[in-house]
Protein backbone atom coordinates (compact mmCIF):
# COMPACT_ATOMS: atom_id res chain seq x y z
CA UNK A 1 0.00 0.00 0.00
CA UNK A 2 -0.40 2.59 -1.28
CA UNK A 3 -1.50 1.29 -4.82
CA UNK A 4 -1.83 3.58 -7.68
CA UNK A 5 -3.32 2.64 -10.94
CA UNK A 6 -2.84 5.22 -13.98
CA UNK A 7 -4.81 4.67 -17.10
CA UNK A 8 -4.18 6.45 -19.79
CA UNK A 9 -4.28 6.74 -23.55
CA UNK A 10 -1.65 4.68 -25.42
CA UNK A 11 1.47 6.65 -26.78
CA UNK A 12 3.68 7.65 -23.93
CA UNK A 13 7.46 7.45 -23.96
CA UNK A 14 9.45 5.08 -21.27
CA UNK A 15 11.13 7.73 -20.40
CA UNK A 16 7.72 9.79 -19.41
CA UNK A 17 6.78 6.29 -17.35
CA UNK A 18 9.80 6.42 -15.52
CA UNK A 19 9.35 10.00 -14.51
CA UNK A 20 5.75 9.41 -13.58
CA UNK A 21 6.61 6.66 -11.66
CA UNK A 22 9.32 8.28 -9.36
CA UNK A 23 7.86 11.67 -9.00
CA UNK A 24 4.46 10.36 -7.86
CA UNK A 25 6.03 8.31 -5.56
CA UNK A 26 7.55 10.99 -4.13
CA UNK A 27 4.06 12.77 -3.68
CA UNK A 28 2.78 10.04 -1.90
CA UNK A 29 5.85 9.62 0.21
CA UNK A 30 6.02 12.83 1.25
CA UNK A 31 1.88 13.76 1.50
CA UNK A 32 1.12 10.07 2.64
CA UNK A 33 4.32 9.80 5.37
CA UNK A 34 4.76 6.17 4.04
CA UNK A 35 7.84 4.36 2.95
CA UNK A 36 8.94 4.61 -0.44
CA UNK A 37 8.99 0.33 -1.22
CA UNK A 38 5.32 0.63 0.22
CA UNK A 39 3.87 2.50 -3.02
CA UNK A 40 3.52 0.54 -6.55
CA UNK A 41 2.27 1.10 -9.21
CA UNK A 42 0.65 0.24 -12.77
CA UNK A 43 0.43 1.91 -15.73
CA UNK A 44 -2.44 0.90 -18.16
CA UNK A 45 -2.09 2.21 -21.63
CA UNK A 46 -5.51 1.90 -23.25
CA UNK A 47 -5.96 2.81 -27.50
CA UNK A 48 -8.20 5.77 -28.74
CA UNK A 49 -11.23 3.07 -29.09
CA UNK A 50 -11.29 1.87 -25.61
CA UNK A 51 -11.60 5.70 -24.05
CA UNK A 52 -14.70 7.76 -23.78
CA UNK A 53 -15.28 11.30 -22.77
CA UNK A 54 -19.30 12.83 -22.97
CA UNK A 55 -20.42 9.51 -24.61
CA UNK A 56 -17.89 9.78 -27.81
CA UNK A 57 -14.81 7.85 -27.96
CA UNK A 58 -11.50 9.48 -28.18
CA UNK A 59 -11.03 7.69 -31.74
CA UNK A 60 -13.73 9.88 -33.13
CA UNK A 61 -12.99 13.43 -31.08
CA UNK B 1 -17.31 11.31 -12.07
CA UNK B 2 -18.44 9.02 -12.64
CA UNK B 3 -15.56 6.62 -13.94
CA UNK B 4 -16.73 3.31 -15.58
CA UNK B 5 -14.12 0.62 -16.18
CA UNK B 6 -15.91 -2.14 -18.28
CA UNK B 7 -13.70 -5.47 -18.52
CA UNK B 8 -14.80 -7.96 -21.35
CA UNK B 9 -13.58 -10.66 -23.46
CA UNK B 10 -11.60 -8.83 -26.82
CA UNK B 11 -13.49 -9.35 -29.96
CA UNK B 12 -16.20 -6.74 -30.27
CA UNK B 13 -16.21 -4.47 -33.32
CA UNK B 14 -15.24 -0.38 -32.84
CA UNK B 15 -18.71 0.46 -33.66
CA UNK B 16 -19.84 -1.99 -31.04
CA UNK B 17 -17.39 -0.28 -28.52
CA UNK B 18 -18.72 3.39 -29.80
CA UNK B 19 -22.42 2.62 -28.95
CA UNK B 20 -21.23 0.64 -25.63
CA UNK B 21 -19.87 4.42 -24.63
CA UNK B 22 -22.68 6.64 -26.09
CA UNK B 23 -25.36 4.84 -24.60
CA UNK B 24 -23.91 3.55 -21.33
CA UNK B 25 -23.27 7.21 -21.26
CA UNK B 26 -26.62 8.52 -21.89
CA UNK B 27 -27.64 5.82 -19.30
CA UNK B 28 -25.44 7.61 -16.33
CA UNK B 29 -26.77 11.00 -17.47
CA UNK B 30 -30.28 10.35 -17.13
CA UNK B 31 -30.66 8.19 -13.96
CA UNK B 32 -27.46 9.29 -12.28
CA UNK B 33 -28.40 13.01 -13.22
CA UNK B 34 -24.75 14.26 -13.89
CA UNK B 35 -23.18 16.27 -17.01
CA UNK B 36 -22.57 14.05 -20.36
CA UNK B 37 -18.61 15.33 -20.04
CA UNK B 38 -18.47 14.15 -16.44
CA UNK B 39 -18.98 10.36 -17.65
CA UNK B 40 -15.23 8.88 -18.83
CA UNK B 41 -15.58 5.10 -19.69
CA UNK B 42 -12.64 3.00 -19.98
CA UNK B 43 -12.51 -0.20 -21.64
CA UNK B 44 -10.50 -3.03 -21.18
CA UNK B 45 -10.54 -6.14 -23.39
CA UNK B 46 -9.42 -9.55 -22.09
CA UNK B 47 -7.98 -12.51 -23.83
CA UNK B 48 -9.89 -15.73 -23.34
CA UNK B 49 -7.11 -17.19 -21.37
CA UNK B 50 -6.95 -14.11 -18.67
CA UNK B 51 -10.72 -14.27 -18.02
CA UNK B 52 -12.45 -17.57 -15.46
CA UNK B 53 -15.48 -18.41 -14.50
CA UNK B 54 -16.22 -21.25 -11.81
CA UNK B 55 -12.07 -21.61 -11.92
CA UNK B 56 -12.11 -22.27 -15.22
CA UNK B 57 -10.64 -20.42 -18.10
CA UNK B 58 -12.69 -19.12 -20.48
CA UNK B 59 -10.36 -20.37 -23.36
CA UNK B 60 -11.36 -23.87 -22.05
CA UNK B 61 -15.55 -23.49 -21.75
CA UNK C 1 -17.58 -11.08 -18.00
CA UNK C 2 -18.23 -8.47 -18.66
CA UNK C 3 -17.76 -6.71 -15.53
CA UNK C 4 -18.38 -3.04 -15.07
CA UNK C 5 -17.04 -0.94 -12.46
CA UNK C 6 -18.84 2.35 -12.00
CA UNK C 7 -16.72 4.66 -9.23
CA UNK C 8 -18.83 7.88 -8.74
CA UNK C 9 -19.91 10.42 -5.97
CA UNK C 10 -21.85 9.18 -3.06
CA UNK C 11 -25.68 10.35 -2.57
CA UNK C 12 -27.70 8.56 -5.31
CA UNK C 13 -30.54 7.08 -4.42
CA UNK C 14 -31.27 2.70 -4.27
CA UNK C 15 -33.39 3.48 -6.99
CA UNK C 16 -31.42 5.28 -8.94
CA UNK C 17 -28.89 2.47 -8.74
CA UNK C 18 -31.48 -0.27 -9.04
CA UNK C 19 -31.94 1.95 -12.62
CA UNK C 20 -28.37 1.86 -13.63
CA UNK C 21 -27.89 -1.86 -12.75
CA UNK C 22 -30.72 -2.71 -14.84
CA UNK C 23 -30.32 -0.29 -17.45
CA UNK C 24 -26.55 -0.63 -18.56
CA UNK C 25 -26.88 -4.26 -18.71
CA UNK C 26 -29.64 -3.71 -21.20
CA UNK C 27 -27.39 -1.85 -22.71
CA UNK C 28 -24.55 -3.95 -22.69
CA UNK C 29 -26.63 -7.29 -23.46
CA UNK C 30 -27.89 -5.42 -26.80
CA UNK C 31 -24.31 -4.13 -28.03
CA UNK C 32 -21.93 -6.49 -27.17
CA UNK C 33 -24.24 -9.34 -27.80
CA UNK C 34 -24.12 -11.36 -24.41
CA UNK C 35 -25.88 -13.21 -21.69
CA UNK C 36 -28.02 -10.85 -18.90
CA UNK C 37 -26.24 -13.42 -15.98
CA UNK C 38 -22.83 -12.83 -18.06
CA UNK C 39 -22.98 -9.11 -16.92
CA UNK C 40 -21.98 -7.72 -13.45
CA UNK C 41 -21.84 -4.65 -12.18
CA UNK C 42 -20.18 -2.58 -8.72
CA UNK C 43 -20.70 0.48 -7.93
CA UNK C 44 -18.35 2.27 -5.65
CA UNK C 45 -19.59 5.61 -4.18
CA UNK C 46 -16.70 8.09 -2.97
CA UNK C 47 -16.94 10.82 -0.70
CA UNK C 48 -16.52 14.66 -1.89
CA UNK C 49 -12.93 14.40 -0.29
CA UNK C 50 -11.96 11.36 -1.93
CA UNK C 51 -12.14 12.67 -5.90
CA UNK C 52 -10.67 15.48 -7.42
CA UNK C 53 -10.74 17.09 -11.27
CA UNK C 54 -7.97 19.00 -12.35
CA UNK C 55 -6.14 18.48 -9.28
CA UNK C 56 -9.16 20.03 -7.09
CA UNK C 57 -11.09 17.57 -4.45
CA UNK C 58 -14.62 17.95 -5.34
CA UNK C 59 -15.00 19.01 -1.05
CA UNK C 60 -13.57 22.13 -2.71
CA UNK C 61 -15.25 22.44 -5.84
CA UNK D 1 -8.23 10.23 -19.02
CA UNK D 2 -5.56 10.10 -17.02
CA UNK D 3 -7.80 8.37 -14.65
CA UNK D 4 -5.54 7.43 -11.16
CA UNK D 5 -7.09 5.54 -8.44
CA UNK D 6 -5.40 5.07 -5.44
CA UNK D 7 -6.17 2.30 -2.89
CA UNK D 8 -4.25 3.29 0.76
CA UNK D 9 -4.87 2.49 4.22
CA UNK D 10 -8.03 4.61 5.86
CA UNK D 11 -6.48 7.63 8.39
CA UNK D 12 -4.66 10.54 6.19
CA UNK D 13 -6.61 13.71 6.60
CA UNK D 14 -8.84 15.27 4.39
CA UNK D 15 -5.87 18.10 3.95
CA UNK D 16 -3.27 15.24 2.74
CA UNK D 17 -5.70 14.33 0.24
CA UNK D 18 -5.72 17.78 -1.17
CA UNK D 19 -2.28 17.59 -1.15
CA UNK D 20 -2.06 14.15 -3.10
CA UNK D 21 -4.99 15.50 -5.39
CA UNK D 22 -2.77 18.84 -6.10
CA UNK D 23 0.24 17.60 -6.62
CA UNK D 24 -0.07 14.01 -8.76
CA UNK D 25 -2.19 15.84 -11.35
CA UNK D 26 0.39 18.61 -11.45
CA UNK D 27 3.02 15.85 -12.21
CA UNK D 28 0.43 14.43 -14.94
CA UNK D 29 0.16 17.11 -16.41
CA UNK D 30 4.12 18.05 -16.69
CA UNK D 31 4.94 14.29 -17.42
CA UNK D 32 2.26 13.17 -19.79
CA UNK D 33 1.30 16.36 -21.36
CA UNK D 34 -1.86 16.44 -21.08
CA UNK D 35 -4.95 19.52 -19.37
CA UNK D 36 -5.04 19.49 -15.79
CA UNK D 37 -9.07 18.91 -16.05
CA UNK D 38 -8.39 16.08 -18.19
CA UNK D 39 -6.94 14.19 -14.78
CA UNK D 40 -9.28 12.22 -12.52
CA UNK D 41 -8.12 10.98 -9.15
CA UNK D 42 -10.15 8.66 -6.91
CA UNK D 43 -8.96 7.67 -3.53
CA UNK D 44 -10.00 4.70 -1.83
CA UNK D 45 -9.60 4.30 1.69
CA UNK D 46 -9.17 0.51 3.02
CA UNK D 47 -9.34 -0.55 6.94
CA UNK D 48 -6.47 -2.43 8.20
CA UNK D 49 -8.37 -6.10 7.90
CA UNK D 50 -8.82 -5.21 3.74
CA UNK D 51 -5.33 -5.29 3.26
CA UNK D 52 -2.82 -8.41 3.21
CA UNK D 53 1.30 -7.37 2.37
CA UNK D 54 2.77 -11.47 2.27
CA UNK D 55 -0.37 -12.78 3.02
CA UNK D 56 -0.72 -10.92 6.49
CA UNK D 57 -3.39 -8.17 7.24
CA UNK D 58 -1.77 -5.42 8.12
CA UNK D 59 -3.97 -5.67 10.98
CA UNK D 60 -2.02 -8.60 12.11
CA UNK D 61 1.46 -6.99 11.26
CA UNK E 1 3.72 -6.81 -8.31
CA UNK E 2 1.11 -9.19 -8.17
CA UNK E 3 -1.78 -6.79 -7.00
CA UNK E 4 -4.55 -9.03 -6.66
CA UNK E 5 -8.11 -6.70 -5.55
CA UNK E 6 -11.46 -8.76 -4.93
CA UNK E 7 -14.82 -6.73 -4.87
CA UNK E 8 -17.38 -8.92 -2.63
CA UNK E 9 -20.44 -8.56 -0.74
CA UNK E 10 -20.30 -7.13 2.75
CA UNK E 11 -20.78 -9.32 5.63
CA UNK E 12 -17.60 -11.79 6.17
CA UNK E 13 -15.54 -11.74 9.11
CA UNK E 14 -12.32 -10.73 9.38
CA UNK E 15 -10.77 -14.38 10.33
CA UNK E 16 -12.14 -15.43 6.77
CA UNK E 17 -10.71 -12.27 5.09
CA UNK E 18 -7.28 -13.57 7.21
CA UNK E 19 -7.75 -16.81 5.26
CA UNK E 20 -8.20 -15.48 2.02
CA UNK E 21 -5.03 -13.44 1.94
CA UNK E 22 -3.01 -16.35 3.25
CA UNK E 23 -4.29 -18.90 1.37
CA UNK E 24 -4.60 -16.27 -2.20
CA UNK E 25 -0.75 -15.11 -1.83
CA UNK E 26 0.31 -18.94 -0.75
CA UNK E 27 -1.42 -19.64 -4.46
CA UNK E 28 0.05 -17.01 -6.07
CA UNK E 29 3.73 -17.88 -5.08
CA UNK E 30 3.38 -21.39 -6.15
CA UNK E 31 1.52 -20.82 -8.91
CA UNK E 32 3.09 -17.35 -10.51
CA UNK E 33 6.88 -18.20 -8.94
CA UNK E 34 6.85 -14.72 -6.68
CA UNK E 35 7.90 -13.78 -3.83
CA UNK E 36 5.35 -13.55 -0.72
CA UNK E 37 6.10 -9.86 0.50
CA UNK E 38 5.48 -9.13 -3.79
CA UNK E 39 1.69 -9.96 -3.45
CA UNK E 40 -0.40 -6.84 -2.47
CA UNK E 41 -4.56 -7.87 -1.97
CA UNK E 42 -6.85 -5.65 -1.61
CA UNK E 43 -10.42 -6.44 -0.48
CA UNK E 44 -12.94 -4.16 -1.03
CA UNK E 45 -17.09 -4.94 0.26
CA UNK E 46 -20.02 -3.96 -1.42
CA UNK E 47 -23.61 -3.52 0.05
CA UNK E 48 -25.99 -5.61 -1.63
CA UNK E 49 -27.45 -1.93 -3.92
CA UNK E 50 -24.32 -1.93 -4.80
CA UNK E 51 -24.13 -5.00 -7.03
CA UNK E 52 -25.29 -6.80 -9.80
CA UNK E 53 -26.18 -9.75 -11.60
CA UNK E 54 -28.33 -9.76 -14.90
CA UNK E 55 -29.48 -6.27 -14.33
CA UNK E 56 -31.00 -7.04 -10.66
CA UNK E 57 -29.72 -5.53 -7.53
CA UNK E 58 -28.37 -8.53 -5.31
CA UNK E 59 -30.93 -6.35 -2.48
CA UNK E 60 -33.60 -7.35 -5.05
CA UNK E 61 -32.68 -10.79 -5.31
CA UNK F 1 -19.13 -11.44 -6.93
CA UNK F 2 -16.37 -12.20 -5.98
CA UNK F 3 -14.36 -10.23 -8.42
CA UNK F 4 -10.83 -10.96 -8.84
CA UNK F 5 -8.65 -8.94 -10.82
CA UNK F 6 -5.17 -9.59 -10.47
CA UNK F 7 -2.39 -7.66 -12.29
CA UNK F 8 0.68 -8.82 -12.59
CA UNK F 9 4.20 -8.94 -14.48
CA UNK F 10 3.82 -10.19 -18.17
CA UNK F 11 5.69 -13.82 -18.94
CA UNK F 12 3.66 -16.32 -17.14
CA UNK F 13 2.14 -19.46 -19.03
CA UNK F 14 -1.47 -20.22 -19.82
CA UNK F 15 -1.01 -23.62 -17.68
CA UNK F 16 0.05 -21.40 -14.45
CA UNK F 17 -3.03 -19.06 -15.50
CA UNK F 18 -5.25 -21.91 -15.57
CA UNK F 19 -3.87 -23.41 -11.92
CA UNK F 20 -4.27 -19.87 -10.09
CA UNK F 21 -7.90 -19.58 -11.47
CA UNK F 22 -8.81 -23.14 -10.58
CA UNK F 23 -6.71 -22.79 -6.67
CA UNK F 24 -7.76 -19.57 -6.07
CA UNK F 25 -11.60 -20.09 -6.74
CA UNK F 26 -11.40 -23.02 -4.77
CA UNK F 27 -9.86 -20.77 -2.00
CA UNK F 28 -12.84 -18.35 -2.04
CA UNK F 29 -15.37 -20.89 -2.32
CA UNK F 30 -14.09 -22.75 0.56
CA UNK F 31 -13.19 -19.56 2.68
CA UNK F 32 -15.90 -16.70 1.66
CA UNK F 33 -18.81 -19.27 1.40
CA UNK F 34 -19.54 -18.98 -1.81
CA UNK F 35 -20.58 -20.85 -5.49
CA UNK F 36 -17.68 -21.66 -8.10
CA UNK F 37 -19.89 -19.89 -10.79
CA UNK F 38 -19.95 -16.55 -8.13
CA UNK F 39 -16.36 -16.29 -9.16
CA UNK F 40 -14.58 -14.26 -11.71
CA UNK F 41 -11.25 -13.62 -12.04
CA UNK F 42 -9.78 -11.54 -14.48
CA UNK F 43 -5.67 -11.26 -15.18
CA UNK F 44 -4.24 -8.15 -16.69
CA UNK F 45 -0.38 -8.57 -17.92
CA UNK F 46 2.12 -5.80 -17.41
CA UNK F 47 5.19 -4.91 -19.20
CA UNK F 48 7.97 -3.75 -17.00
CA UNK F 49 7.63 -0.57 -17.62
CA UNK F 50 3.98 -0.43 -16.63
CA UNK F 51 5.10 -1.42 -13.15
CA UNK F 52 7.09 0.40 -10.47
CA UNK F 53 7.68 -0.40 -6.91
CA UNK F 54 9.18 2.50 -4.20
CA UNK F 55 9.36 4.62 -7.64
CA UNK F 56 11.78 2.36 -9.85
CA UNK F 57 9.98 0.53 -12.97
CA UNK F 58 10.89 -3.37 -12.79
CA UNK F 59 12.33 -2.60 -16.26
CA UNK F 60 15.18 -0.68 -14.20
CA UNK F 61 15.32 -3.31 -11.67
Amino acid sequence: MPIVQIDMLEGRSTEQKRELAKKITEVIVETAKCQPDAVTIVIREAAKQHISKAGVLMLDK
